[in-house]
């Protein structure tokens, strides 16, 4: 028995305690806040990321540490290190934390991204919209995240209200990508430097919040192949130990680095009852030296995330491998409150089954993008 | 969301409460030992069954109880009931806690059973070996388990230690029956009466303990066909709701009643992986009111029971659909402390898997009875 110690108590260090439990495993959790969803599944320490007896408390209790969250400073996590063992290593959160030290990172392991430029004043914000050309996106280098600390610049009108919106930080500008599809490999690398990874994910986003995820795809082997590529070169690059996400865009069949994610991530959640062992499960086994799972896909699923509110789940329920998740959270605009995963042994039922579940729910729009490609 | 309550904080209660978690749901478990397994993945409350006081304030915390254990007092039970929703209710647990009005049930809803007769001294116990014939199992009437409160009488001269060990408490004296096999119907019924069972499953005990279950059982579908219909019965004479098991002895194909617990049982936990929707799920589900999960088996399992201490858990977790179950129990001779669950497609694919971990753990005599019948 370990007990493993979580920066963050999200519905991420929830569902990586809920998955831990049956392997025996103790949690720890640190958060800020007093309501933290992973409390009713764990025990939650309450400290600031820079409450150094408190984190040592924390370190002191636990045989390993690791994250709910990319965005604990780095320097917290950099000291964590000398008090526990800590996995993924710190260096991996200082890239996911700077737009611009990933980009940089994409390019060491030969991952084109999209024209980018790094911008700190509104003279460079100019210079850079010469660069990307327009449309472009206006993004804060740092803590921005489900679409937050964004801004898009359509037209030179749109430079100085943009500024006004995020400027003081350090920011990069990014061309604006008329991608075919968003993918994502989800993968998961060892203490020993074993890799593996799961089916590849096309995902669907709505206000920059990921909507929608479905896996595995009906097939392009190839482009398969080059991503999962990309994902096991960047995480020996990073010597990374755990489950990450590297997001993707495809750009005439090409492959562009979006974003990486150094923890187990939305896009993956289907992985709790479509794949042989979760996301969360192999995280758990990667951070404590145990065998890796099976990452394969048991069938064809479908994630829907819930945003704001839940809706019924009776409708989800009703399904054969309708799977249901509430994070136990309170209801609030913009807030991921939960998901649904349904699952089928074919495309054509896991479209039927996504069909019924949207009609009944109102959620149409919501299901259509997924039965579409299930259906093509 | 809804809190559900259950007496007893064992294995069971502890994995209702990790099935639960995902679907938002909350527990409040009540057990009187300090040391509950349950209580560290939910809130307990520590007190005794007698203790009214604290179990009002359990009742007017929970939506519905709910038992992890069939030997909570019924008095205590059906008092629950005038307090909060109580399912199973309280006449499902006063049959299954004596063996006597068990039997009468058996033959109210046409199920055979091995003969039998009811002992309250001495001289009933020779009436009864001269009704039972030899050898035959004489029984504590109530709060046996796991082989506890059983003495084989082989000869006549058994008798008087079989008395000297057991008498004093209500007895029965069981035929001894040379069963073929022994198997399990684990099923669920809704608050609506809907009726739904996983695939037959074959049990093997050791010292009285479950050891290995096997399911779904290459086949006789007109065995299974038989049990279940026994099983639909049993339910619907009890107007059951939540999941219960049914064991069986057959003998010369036909089946014999054995035993009935009303709750998850140990012979389902094989269906957390290898079903679509486990009985701790369906349990949940059943007793809140909501659709149930479909019951159907994902291939072919067997669950190892480890009892008194844990092996080592790495060559389970080495096997694709290897599932580790540790439920965080010190270790006691004679104590179930944790399971693994190993799924595969095809028998002969289980066959190998589980070889290969009784090689590794020097369990070979534990997976043979599994692998004969997987292989022959």
């Amino acid at each position: 028995m370990a007990t493993i110690g979580i920066l963050g108590g999200g519905q991420l260090a929830r569902m990586l305690a809920i998955a831990g439990a049956p392997l025996g495993h103790r949690f720890l959790v640190v958060d800020s806040a007093p309501d933290a969803c992973a409390a009713q599944v764990a025990p939650v320490l309450q400290a600031d990321w820079r409450d150094f007896a408190a984190l040592g408390k924390f370190a002191s209790q636990v045989d390993v540490a690791t994250f709910d969250f990319e965005n604990v400073p780095t320097d917290t996590a950099q000291w964590l290190t000398s008090h526990t063992r800590v996995f993924p290593n710190p260096a991996a959160l200082a890239v996911a934390q700077d737009r611009l030290l990933e980009k940089a990172l994409f390019a060491e392991i030969g991952l084109d991204t999209p024209t980018y430029a790094a911008v700190d004043s509104i003279d460079g914000l100019r210079a850079a919209v010469a660069t990307t050309g327009l449309p472009a996106v206006l993004k804060t280098r740092r803590l921005g995240y489900d679409g937050k600390g964004q801004y898009v610049i359509r037209q030179n009108a749109d430079i100085e209200p943009a500024w006004a919106s995020l400027g003081g930080v350090p920011l990069i500008l990014e061309a604006f990508v008329a991608f075919e599809r968003e993918v994502s490999v989800i993968a998961v690398r060892s203490r020993n430097g074993e890799f593996r990874h799961y089916p590849l994910t096309r995902n669907w986003h709505r206000d920059g919040i990921l909507s929608v995820s479905l896996a595995p795809l009906p097939g392009d082997p190839d482009l398969e192949a080059r991503a999962v590529d990309r994902a096991r070169t960047l995480a020996e690059h990073l010597d990374y130990v755990g489950v990450f996400a590297l997001e993707l865009f495809v750009v005439d069949g090409s492959l562009l680095g979006n974003e990486m994610a150094p923890r187990v991530h939305n896009s993956g959640h289907w992985t709790i009852e479509g794949a042989v062992c979760s996301q969360f499960e192999n995280h758990v086994r990667a951070v404590l030296g145990l065998p890796l799972g099976d990452t394969r896909a048991n069938g064809y699923s479908a994630m829907l995330n819930w945003i704001g509110e839940l809706p019924d789940a009776k409708p989800v329920l009703a399904e054969s491998r309708g799977h249901w998740h509430d994070y136990g959270k309170s209801s609030r605009a913009g807030r991921k409150v939960g998901h649904a995963t349904v699952c089928a042994d074919s495309p054509t039922e896991l479209a039927d089954r996504l069909r019924r579940i949207g009609l009944a729910l109102g959620r149409e729009a919501q299901v259509r993008p997924a039965v579409e490609v299930l259906t093509s």
